[in-house]
């Protein structure tokens, strides 16, 4: 359908006008989709309905216009709450709420129990990326292949998608797993930051060094992956672990050098030293993930 | 010079072949530079002898052996045990050991003392990379202009170059501040594949994810550095402290929904978390730098 210009586009309804919904609102009513809104500030919808959406004086109203209904609000409970008193039974929800995998099943069983079909999400993108095909922005979509194979060219309108199981917690599972290790990303550069920002060097130099370096740098996350697939960590090692401890100590040497807290260094520093310390000085760092493991004996 | 293929090239003396000695040593001998090396123990010159270099018997004859003299031995206490006993004396040292920016500054002081001119260096890449000008591989120094404006073509030759000052310490104050990055990554990046093991989700199709996720989001420095250059942190913010810090939230639940432990996140959002509680919500998370400044009044 989505391939014939004068076809009808499907229409959606989207609960939630934030930055994020009013950025998915405006993509789908800029690809010729009709849009009904519904927000709880009912102020936060105005800029939409001057731009061609319906807006609904209810959420429940908003379920009952489309078929399909996308909710993108602050948190899981505030979805609960915006949809306590919509009937569901035909619908097909699409939660583009960020939470965790444990509320994405929950909220399957509970949109399902009600009769609509579900799919949870993660967005991997921010506002000013959706819509913009060129932005890399996509979206993880987890739960019924059903709607998913129904609404996937709708749902690829305002960003990428992947589908990545029925299991309906994988979409948080994997939004949540990227966001954790940009979040250690981040914490690397800004302790990067931090040594250089007293001395000679322009941020703006040192910048670009940093992004080239840590783009050629994740690729390590290929030789990790084949590690844990054959669980043999001592197979074709680049760099060992025994020598990763003691580049170490020039880190935090220098962290105190440049009077800089070694706070966001430590904590790996210390469980590669115990799984050094564990006789691992041979292999590859991935095994440490074993340290990390709660459900481990 | 290096322009004329029959043209005499610069002699090298390199001591210490360990792993990186090794690999820059081949580099040298396979472009046509005479090289004479020198190794602690002997037997790890044996290689290198049968592929053309000379062995010398003492760190000191390896000294006096060319102008240009290369040090890549284990920690800058070992150069010092190494060239106690060597006449440096209008020598050219360039240090490729890795240091702190103090033990380069340091040692650039000592080799001056003995009448040597000095560069020190930063090495980013391993010793696979070194000599393949398609790795990407390249080497930070700093020290003496002279010595780099005369040998720099010289130095090229195993890796790329990048002067970055005639303050020693600078090349290893790069070099750290990236290593350290690139820490935090790996942090993230184990704790992400800690998420996913025990799931249904194949670490070879999840690390793509991850890779291209990180390289996506590395870009992010660019805008820190601006925040730190204009000290604005309030300015142009695309995603404002307050937001990640309620992001965190989720983070931490679903490591503990998978049995993780989040010790590798905490740090950071313990950070962010105080700079939250300082009245920096609508800023770039980027001033929490200041927090990590243990000169900070
Ligand atoms: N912005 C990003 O960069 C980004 C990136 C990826 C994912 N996301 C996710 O997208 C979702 C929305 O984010 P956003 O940036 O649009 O946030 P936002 O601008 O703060 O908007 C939050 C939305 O949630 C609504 N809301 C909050 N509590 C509610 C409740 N109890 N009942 C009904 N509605 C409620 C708000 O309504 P009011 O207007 O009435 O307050 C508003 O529509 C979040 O899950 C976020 O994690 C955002
Ligand atoms: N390998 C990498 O991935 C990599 C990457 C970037 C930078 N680097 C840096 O390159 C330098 C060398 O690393 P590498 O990988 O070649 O290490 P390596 O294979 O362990 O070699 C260490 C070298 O240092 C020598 N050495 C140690 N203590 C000594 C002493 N007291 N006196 C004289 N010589 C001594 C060793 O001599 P013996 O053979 O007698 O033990 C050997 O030549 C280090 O500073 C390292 O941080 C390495």
């Amino acid at each position: 359908m989505t391939d014939n210009p004068i076809a009808p586009r499907t229409p959606v309804s989207l609960l939630g006008t934030g930055a994020m919904g009013t950025a998915l609102a405006r993509a789908w009513l800029a690809a010729g989709h009709p849009v009904t809104v519904w927000n709880r500030t009912p102020a936060r919808t105005e800029r939409l309905a001057a731009e061609g959406a319906a807006v609904a004086a209810s959420a429940a109203d908003a379920v009952a216009a489309s078929r399909l209904v996308v909710v993108c609000l602050l948190d899981d409970a505030s979805v609960g709450e915006a949809l306590e008193d919509a009937d569901l039974s035909g619908r097909d929800l699409v939660n583009l709420t960020t939470g965790t995998p444990a509320q994405g099943r929950a909220r399957a069983a509970w949109a399902e129990a009600r009769g609509a079909r579900f799919l949870d999400a993660g967005i991997m993108a921010v506002p000013p990326m959706i819509g913009d095909a060129k932005s890399g922005a996509y979206v993880f979509y987890s739960g019924s292949p059903g709607l998913f194979e129904e609404h996937g060219d709708t749902l690829a309108v305002p960003a990428g998608t992947r589908y990545v199981g029925a299991d309906p917690g994988f979409a948080a599972l994997h939004d949540v797993a990227l966001l954790s290790a940009m979040s250690g990303m981040f914490a690397g550069v800004l302790h990067a930051f931090a040594l250089i920002r007293r001395e000679d060097i322009a941020p703006r130099d040192f910048a670009p060094l940093l992004v080239s370096w840590l783009g050629a740098m994740a690729p390590a996350a290929h030789k990790a992956a084949e590690h844990l697939e054959s669980g043999d960590f001592g197979k074709d090692v680049v760099s060992n672990l025994a020598m990763q401890v003691a580049g170490s100590a020039t880190l935090l040497a220098t962290a105190e050098e440049q009077a800089v807290s070694a706070e966001l260094l430590t904590p790996y520093m210390s469980l590669l030293e115990r799984w050094l310390a564990d006789g691992h000085g041979d292999e590859d760092t991935t095994g440490a993930v074993e340290l990390l493991d709660l459900r481990r004996e």
